[in-house]
């Protein structure tokens, strides 16, 4: 029986989040959910973030299933340090995944470019880096104040994290893409070449390529059809992923998943969209993205078959769509959940 | 006398370089030019990347105009960090200036954008943050090698560069963008929030906003239209403002400069561009990005009439080739020289 803890989180999240769970029920039949009330509401009710007790419940869980996390009257930083990135730490989710395809209909704002012209996946390491909250400030409001903040970087997370980037080089379109800044920063940057080359040469059947952030970032605008896999560091990921969302039409299609490749851990699986309280409520928000990300979530428990349907459904209703037409949440869970059923039955 | 460092540098600098002096011949009349050999022929000949005697004798000048500097025959990072970073820093360039306009006939990868819906300017502080190159390696080629990497920031060195930002806001369209990543990198994301609050107090004529630096990336990609100034640290500078180079049509049209904006030591000007070995000393490089840099030079020494002569002239320029027609180097500096020669006479 497979365990899955589902995290509907604030606004949105909770609508998105039960589409997706119609498609879940038709793809990994008969597998059970434990709700968990994290997120906005529960901090504004009672202050708790993430309990310790908590922590451990989820980490019995074969995934996490997370809808969107965040509300205005919430202080910036709070819920993202102490829930969304205390998962990624404590469950060592070390692959920060992030499939970038440009989906038929979808409103890139590039030119000349069709669907499946944008076919690429970020690797971004997700336990290191910038992200550990390593650094201080000195003299505090002073004219004389110091802040630093220090990117910590192991051969151990980098190898882990590159290791799989070209696994999943191999069994796609076999091309890897390290992204960092080795010119500038070059005590992280040249523990990021070297284990690349390092690795890279256990994976003869991978081409690989070094680029500079500033210039992938270029890149991923004016060419981004040559991109397949790229593997790069925390803060370089969360950057570079957003650039992927919008050449691809928004963050509002893209889905990511916070992974333990080694299954020590559950994995986290989400829509990268928030938890947009503006139109929460009103059975208008696309359910898409969360339901992308039980693709993911299904991949990763081994069910290729089953994800593969849910994307190619997830296509499908995509490309029938009138540009601009509004959507209700609802009826697109039932057409994507029906879809998906036609092709499993 | 106006003196000027001019350091045509490596590949096509030396080219393009000839024709931006063509138009500062006109635009500053009587300017004194001291060539600098510096670049990758000097280190290969004799390993000097920026003696100190030069860089003493560079520091006497009002001005520094350069060209392009690499080669693939120098290592990596070699004369990034030994002559780009180094003259930034010992000349204490703390405004890194990239305007970004997307030009008439600019090959722009957006749909939907028309010459003038792109304008803004990013204010990248360049003295401070990830460039340093505070950090260090343990173990190194071990598996239990570490590298940190330490962001360095100062109250001082924030202050000065988001007071500049504001100062060149108000002289724009006054409005002020903040990019940095607090919700994560709490120190120094603290302590620029708080600097910004405070020198926004001042600026009650300026509209201020803060975005995260991977909404920002994205909002670069599917807004630009909506910015006018934006103030960040270096090493997000150097990501977003290639960005820009990418929707305003790649960095071959970018100019840049490295400001130091009390006039204590000279500032640098220079296109965004490399220097292209692959066609140089065939006078096929297009100097209008090094021409545009004559603009920000003559824009930093008080002659705002000249610059805008020169930005106009490039303007035209621009506006008036054929899509995909070849151009030859010194016929462009002719053209826009004589543009330039017609409006100051
Ligand atoms: C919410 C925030 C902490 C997070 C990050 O920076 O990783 C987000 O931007 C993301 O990309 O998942
Ligand atoms: C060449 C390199 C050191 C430099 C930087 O990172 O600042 C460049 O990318 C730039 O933007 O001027």
């Amino acid at each position: 029986m497979t365990k899955i803890a589902v995290i509907p989180g604030d606004g949105i999240g909770q609508e998105v989040i039960a589409e997706a769970q119609k498609v879940l029920a038709l793809a990994l039949p008969g597998y059970e959910a434990t709700e968990y009330d994290l997120g906005a509401r529960r901090y504004n009710r009672n202050g708790e973030i993430l309990p310790d007790s908590v922590l451990s419940e989820l980490d019995e869980h074969d995934a996490i299933l997370l809808g969107a996390i965040g509300d205005p009257t919430v202080p910036p930083g709070v819920l993202e340090r102490g829930l969304l990135l205390k998962l990624r730490f404590e469950l060592d989710q070390y692959v920060n995944l992030r499939p970038s395809r440009l989906y038929p209909g979808a409103a890139t704002p590039l030119a000349d470019v069709k669907p499946g012209d944008i076919d690429f996946v970020v690797v971004r390491e997700g336990t290191e880096g910038l992200y550990t909250g390593a650094g201080g400030n000195l003299h505090v409001n002073s004219a004389a104040e110091v802040a630093t903040e220090e990117s910590l970087n192991t051969r151990y997370g980098t190898e882990r994290v590159i290791r799989d980037a070209f696994e999943r080089a191999r069994r796609r379109r076999g091309h890897l893409t390290l992204v960092h800044k080795t010119n500038v920063l070059i005590h992280a940057g040249g523990l990021w070449k070297r284990t690349f080359d390092d690795v890279a040469a256990e994976y003869p059947d991978v081409t690989t390529e070094y680029q500079h952030v500033d210039a992938a970032a270029m890149f991923l605008v004016n060419r981004p059809h040559t991109f397949d896999v790229i593997v790069t560091d925390n803060l370089f990921g969360d950057i570079l992923t957003d650039i992927a969302a919008a050449v691809t039409g928004g963050i509002g299609l893209a889905a990511t998943g916070s992974i333990n490749p080694d299954h020590q851990h559950p994995s986290t699986f989400e829509p990268v969209h928030g938890s947009a309280p503006d139109i929460a409520g009103q059975g208008i928000a696309d359910p898409v993205a969360a339901i992308s990300s039980t693709a993911l979530l299904l991949d990763h428990l081994g069910r290729a078959d089953a994800a593969a349907a849910v994307n190619a459904a997830v296509e499908r209703e995509l490309g029938s769509r009138e540009a601009g037409a509004s959507i209700r949440t609802s009826e697109v869970g039932d057409r994507v959940a029906a879809d998906v059923a036609g092709q499993l039955s």
